[in-house]
């Protein structure tokens, strides 16, 4: 039996966050040591959203992988490559588009959202799109394992659906993902997931300062009015970040909180320290890659040179399937 | 001023015909002298609607090559590529995807059809999207002329729009195209346009015997009953293999057709004659160069090597302008 393959990464939209790293971040970093890893640098599904704005794009490609080398990804373990430079997942893309159907793609959640804010028929035709090129990011690799949030649940089931139609209907050259999902941070504003978009963030980069105050101003149970008021941490989402990020003391922390022995002042004060003990090192390490961007660059190239050469052998073997490889090679 | 050039080509979904001869084959052979021509083997195209039959698609590859070089395609002059292995196609549909509405190709005749028939939802998003990737057929190579029938008109306005937002976007690195309309040929059974999928297609590689048989169950004028009732040559069908093959004697024929001097079978044979004369070289060269399918390779090989470096040097300006180009080259 081959092994498992992991494929995963980030829209380049912007610098990555604390729910990202919960929700996969963390976990790829052991899991580079058990799997091979192809890591994406999304630009192009960014642009599915920010065609007006590529600049941003450009330079979240090199934030992100700042984020993901100051994280603890190792570029000798895991493969980071930009998805732009890789033509033949756009190539996989368009034969896997000619048989999926419109109405499969307006099932999907995300497409279904933006349908109904905008309007379907205002729809990009690539965002529509979306999850067909996601599943092209996924098979040009053969990854069978994709850690990613619970929200990516039906995308990576409609990738397995359209990986397997191309098996049957030509040959099975490709193989079927599966999602490991990983946890799921509540945004600063006590709200709903923490997002980029919805401005409840706390990214990687922040200072020891910002994540004092951040965390001093976010929300907390909502029921507990005064210190010695018993809170409910299960619904806290300042315990969330407790229970996360320094999980050897949250069960006293969930004591303390639930019999009003500590306010919800001291308790963000110890969330910060926990969140600034982790993110210390990262910073650290954030702050000297960043003055060597060179060597990013070369980190960059020769991770997509290798992505590349696995993606002209893929699709080689997916046009030999399709009986459309005429001069063979 | 930069000079035109030209995008034609045709999808691979089975030989070429008279009706092809007329809309443009007949056309390009004259302006492979005047301007640079590119001629697209359009396979990725053919599998919006063939991808369960991709057999069929590379069988017509060759066939519809040598179609073009039995026609006097001269590949010294014009440049014959295969859609599919120009990776950077699927590329720049993709860019060209942003910001192409989902309404906009829903208003495409073609694709209008196409969901009148089988209901939109069922619509493949590839064929949805075909408009797109044409106008990615265009701009990659920087055609400004696209020799095409009428039917095309809509299209090559599509694709005219696509590349102006492209321009208005980004930087005008790419130029908007316009077509050129050539003849249009009425089917055998004089219903509609000569079409494969319509069974009423002459072949060019039609044998002697084939072109007169079939002609003689053309159908014509049908208003006139016997051998000496006066005919009405403009809308009889066979006229137009008159006026199209034989347009020296056309005058005649219709002068004599006119006032009934002229049976509807002699008329068919003279116009089976007039169709021979032209196919008879065709035909030659056809069963000539289908001797040497080596030779045939090496002309697609070559031509898509050359339209594969241009391809490169397009996208590489493409990326810069959207400023996408991370490494530069």
């Amino acid at each position: 039996m081959t092994s498992d393959i992991i494929l995963t990464g980030d829209r380049t939209t912007g610098k990555l966050h604390l729910g990202h790293y919960v929700g996969s971040l963390r976990s790829r970093v052991e899991l580079q040591h058990v799997y091979p890893t192809f890591i994406l640098l999304a630009d192009v599904q960014a642009l599915t959203t920010h065609f007006e704005r590529p600049g941003l794009i450009a330079d979240s490609v090199r934030q992100v992988a700042l984020d993901y080398l100051a994280v603890g990804i190792d570029p000798e373990r895991a493969n980071l490559f930009i998805q732009s430079m890789i033509p033949e997942i756009a190539e996989l893309t368009q034969y896997f588009s000619m048989f999926v159907t419109v109405n499969s793609l307006r099932h999907n959640p995300t497409v279904k959202n933006e349908a109904k804010e905008r309007g379907y028929n205002d729809l990009y035709y690539g965002f529509l799109g979306y999850p067909v090129s996601q599943a092209a990011d996924i098979a040009f690799c053969k990854a069978t394992l994709v850690p990613a949030g619970e929200d990516q649940i039906p995308h990576i089931e409609q990738a397995r659906k359209i990986v397997r139609r191309f098996n049957e209907l030509y040959r099975p050259v490709l193989r079927e993902p599966r999602i490991l999902t990983g946890g799921r941070l509540t945004g600063l504003d006590g709200g709903s997931k923490m997002s980029k978009s919805l401005g409840n963030a706390m990214y990687l980069d922040s200072s020891r300062e910002e994540v004092e105050l951040k965390l001093a101003k976010a929300k907390t149970d909502p029921a507990r009015v005064r210190k010695d008021d018993p809170g409910h941490p299960d619904i806290c989402p300042v315990y969330e970040y407790h229970r996360h990020f320094r999980p050897e003391q949250c069960a006293d922390i969930h004591e303390l909180c639930s019999k009003g022995g500590i306010g919800c002042t001291d308790c963000k004060k110890l969330a910060a320290q926990a969140v600034n003990e982790l993110l210390e090192p990262i910073r650290e390490r954030r702050i000297s890659l960043a003055g060597r961007m060179n060597h990013i660059d070369e980190i960059l190239v020769e991770g997509t040179r290798k992505a590349r050469a696995v993606a002209r052998e893929t699709m080689s073997e997916v046009r030999e399937a399709m009986g459309i490889n005429y001069f063979g090679g």
